[in-house]
């Protein structure tokens, strides 16, 4: 990896950042942060500023550029990358490191008296503005809004904003109609006393409207926003995706409907001035609902009196709670999914031992069963296909400069996963294709007896998941080891991987409640540096549990494993499992070889149901 | 009770609100908090000014006194209390409640436009005085700053602020000299660049100082504050406490030091216009720390600019480490407070069956017995004597009125604790002197499997104790039980029973991480409503763990019980526990033996002796 020569680039940004053609007065410093107007997790390739600029291409960083400076501030997981990635015209802000300064602290160290920051206003939240602004502002310093995106002015090939096709969604995928969900959602409006909802993140549009679309890569989501008032709904797209008589007909464009269901249709790039105008149009008391998330440019149209804003919206808690449809949907999905992996894990056992299977092949190989199966779309990320040393760097994606051979030798970890159109999978399996040392069975049986901790736990309802998390510790910590990232997240129907508002993890403390229909993944691992990474990874559906005494009627919780792949049981030693994690590893197997057996069998696939009934076989008792 | 008739109060006050002897400007409301100047959680009598008004003396509460409402904000375990202690001039403000408005929003409502709302800035901690002062303010109201206290005027027979004789604690207590701490102080306060560090909570200044007061209840504290600079040391001190010749040679008053070293003693009351003259003096850079939990007064005594404020103080987290000597000084406090509790239960089982045994005359026994140990000097807190169904109000404390004779059909628990002047006791016991049920044992061994499964948790240095709270759930949980509070909290050493920054509980995700020397309690509960209460506490500390990995190197910690009390085998199913329970009880009862046996037999105490003996009989295997 050579780094990206950015000497040329930064001079003309700098050119830029004096130019009254974009900037009202000079900017002295400009700041270039990761995301997009709807700060998504996964960005398009038009969105991908900060990687343009710097070279350094990992998922979370920010630059800033002053007249003499140019930093990068990024965590851990990317000081190798992005030292790799970025020539000597940066330099690199290691976050978490004591001596690292803040972006505001840096600022106030480099910049002249009385400087002005620029920011592009849709790109940074409200609230990381408003930290900003206040901290440069105690210093003498203004946080200015640069209408025009710099880095744009001097993209000259930056790509297009991707504008494809969407897909509309059936009740029998979805469950409930978008009038249906316009109408609850209107209701939590009443409840709060608020007269708009400002619908901002991509997700949340895709899902109230039963859309999907193909603008992110891995996320099935389109760029829109949408503005829900009380009488009236404005959904901001571009293109002739309206056009599509099926989207017209979904979304019932051309019918006579009663005028509170009639849904606008406007420019995806007029959302700021049609927002200003319900800002302007306010009487006292009506307020305006947004995202404590949404960008500063959205959120200050709307005057500050009339603002109410959450960490967590509406359609986001709603969205979390799956229905008996959505619910079915991922059932199914993950059995097709289970059914890609055991002909991929079939596939592996035979070709490994050759010493012709690469870490990129194994990935495609999986990509390429997951595609056979009905109502596949896409990947659901990009796969973490890593074998030896590799499986210890967490977010690993295999490369041609680091792709390594699969082998007999060397423990295997997959974290992949696919979007289909009932549901959306994310599954890591790690697999040893010889014979497991007696060091790797350990640590191996340690993460799974702490996956079933968190499987097999039992909570009274209103539990929020991070009082989860140290559940999948207790066996780890019991012998000095620990894995240094989080037990779960939030999983989306046929939609992102990664969505809150519930999760399982040690970091996070405002997490919602769960409740029965959420859907979280429960993923502890082990890594050793160097040498091999562990993770056992089952999507979970949270289920009302049988208890004695059910929490005097406050009502049980535990979860359900949607994901139905075998855990590779020559990996345990089975002396660490007590008769409890025993058997729970029996019944899951069982239910595997029941499940996914059927639909291996349906699908004529029987080597891989030979494979599947070869790897579900019971633990036996330890004497 | 009957509720105390406070109409002639409420008058007075409503006068006074509007006596421009007291008030720059007329106020339209009166917000009466809880505390006193320190944030302290036990207050003195002359504090009890919420009390004095409202007639309601919970330790948790708010009033607000308006032109035509009085109304009192507390929550859950003081709804019926408040409601029997106040009369019909009161509004019961259920907190928790749905539908209750906060302080804020009921003002808001209603106040007369541009409203001005009055309190004592000594005694409002600035953190909340921002957020009140934000919200009023928005609504176009001034929250005001009321010098003298209002109450204090119309209250005729305040008792008198305490002014106690202090006691000194030499090295063989402290581990440390007050010199020592002071250098470790500004050590502390040169890495974070301040130049002056307020004392501003009464166990900071004691600690700091080796001093002991009896100012307040249960808390071996003094009414001082202190102003630690780079070169001086400012003690705000009344009376003539310091004329006593053993603190003047404590504090080297008399001696010829170093001029950084020589303590300084000011009036308490001239804390404020000194703070003003060092705020006034202030060069650029020149920070004063202060908890942000400090008095408005105080806090608006330094200009914002030089203002560092943090949660937790330098001393908070040095007082929470103990030292050997301190560590030293716990163990032997816990084993003299065993044997007056070996001593109590023993007496308690042959007279409980008489019936002539009240809750009241069970608590002062324990009193009595813990009175005859060495150094001993208070309680620690109130205790909680209680059987039958009043062991299920949590915060229990036996009156005449409720006052329940022991027998032997009910559960007793008792939840007492000292002070000697080695040490700090905590420790609750649940036990049964007839024939427990199948039911209360079952409760009571979940209970145990919670209290066991916290103090032999193995962890990784830089846990945060509140990631641990959950393990003492998880058995409850299983079988649908769980208990309504946290499970732990920091124990000073001779100082408060409860304090900072660490503890175990699922409210607080802002807890310092544990580390080695820090004492905690282990105190799970279950709570039938109606019918018994169970809690199972012993106070722990914090110490390495051996592991075989060792966390990298990270370092490993787990719990070591001070507390050497019997665990009533009588209330075990012991069919419930796993062998290593089982083994914990048993190695636990054994050291209870061998530590409290030997005091016991030192002490003569034979008949005492004979019943440790028997209660730590090992638990035998069950088939």
């Amino acid at each position: 990896m050579s780094p990206k020569i950015t000497t040329e680039l930064l001079k003309q940004l700098r050119q830029v950042m004096k130019n009254p053609r974009y900037v009202q007065e000079p900017v002295q410093a400009y700041i270039v942060p990761s995301g997009d107007a709807h700060q998504s997790e996964y960005i398009a390739p038009c969105d991908c500023r900060r990687a343009f600029i710097s070279g350094f291409d990992g998922s979370a960083g920010t630059a800033i550029v002053t007249e003499q400076h140019a930093a990068m501030w990024t965590d851990g997981r990317y000081f190798l990358q992005a030292a790799h990635q970025m020539d000597s015209n940066w330099t690199l802000m290691k976050m978490g490191l004591k001596d690292t300064p803040t972006q505001e602290d840096w600022l106030v160290s480099v910049l002249p008296e009385g400087s002005k920051v620029g920011v592009d206003p849709f790109i940074i939240p409200a609230d990381q503005w408003k930290r900003m602004s206040k901290a440069l502002r105690s210093a003498g310093h203004d946080l200015v809004p640069v209408k025009e995106n710099l880095i744009d002015t001097i993209w000259t090939d930056c790509p297009q904003r991707p504008c494809k096709p969407l897909i509309t969604l059936d009740l029998s995928y979805t469950g409930v109609s978008w009038r249906d969900k316009i109408v609850a959602l209107r209701s939590k409006m009443s409840e709060r006393k608020v007269m708009w909802f400002v619908v901002t993140a991509l997700d949340e549009v895709a899902w109230l409207f039963n859309l999907r679309g193909f603008d992110v890569e891995y996320n099935p989501v389109f760029f829109a926003y949408a503005v829900i008032g009380m009488n009236t709904i404005r959904l901001f797209i571009d293109g002739d995706r309206m056009m599509d008589p099926a989207v017209r007909e979904h979304l019932q464009l051309d019918s006579t409907l009663e005028p509170e269901f009639k849904i606008q249709v406007m420019p995806y790039g007029s959302i700021l001035s049609e927002l200003q105008a319900v800002g302007a149009g306010l009487s006292p008391k009506e307020k305006v609902w947004l995202s404590d998330k949404a960008s500063y440019a959205l959120t200050e149209a709307i005057p500050k009196a009339y603002r109410y804003l959450t960490p967590y919206t509406p359609i986001c808690i709603a969205k979390a709670v799956k229905n008996a449809a959505e619910t079915e949907g991922m059932r199914r999905a993950h059995i097709k999914d289970a059914v890609a992996l055991c002909e991929l894990f079939n596939w592996l056992e035979k070709e490994v031992p050759k010493g012709t299977v690469t870490e990129i092949l194994a990935a495609d190989k999986a990509e390429e069963f997951r595609s056979q199966q009905k109502d596949f779309v896409e990947l659901s990320f990009a796969t973490i296909s890593s074998t030896g040393p590799n499986g210890a760097i967490i977010h690993y994606k295999p490369v041609p400069e680091t792709n390594r051979t699969l082998s007999v030798n060397e423990i295997y970890l997959l974290d992949s996963g696919a979007q289909y159109k009932d549901g959306t999978t994310d599954v890591t399996r790690t697999m040893h294709f010889g014979t497991p040392s007696a060091y790797e069975k350990e640590c191996f049986t340690y993460v799974l007896k702490g996956h079933i901790a968190v499987s097999a736990a039992i909570f009274p309802n209103g539990t929020k998941g991070h009082l989860l998390d140290s559940f999948a510790r207790s066996a780890l910590w019991d012998c000095g080891l620990d894995y240094l990232h989080g037990t779960g997240h939030g999983v989306g129907s046929f939609l992102n991987v990664h969505e809150g508002p519930c999760g399982i993890s040690y970091k996070t403390f405002a997490d919602e409640p769960l409740e029965a229909g959420m859907i979280v993944s429960d993923e502890p691992g082990y890594y050793e540096d160097g040498s091999f990474g562990i993770r056992i990874e089952n999507v979970v559906l949270v289920i009302p549990a049988e208890t004695k005494y059910n929490f005097k009627n406050r009502g049980s919780l535990t979860f359900e494993p949607l994901t139905l792949v075998p855990i590779q049981t020559k990996m345990i030693d089975v002396n660490l499992l007590t008769e409890k994690e025993r058997n729970w590893v029996n019944e899951y197997h069982g239910k595997c070889r029941e499940v996914v057996g059927a639909e291996l069998e349906r699908q004529g696939r029987h080597e891989a149901l030979r494979w599947l009934l070869r790897e579900t076989e019971p633990l036996a008792r330890v004497q």
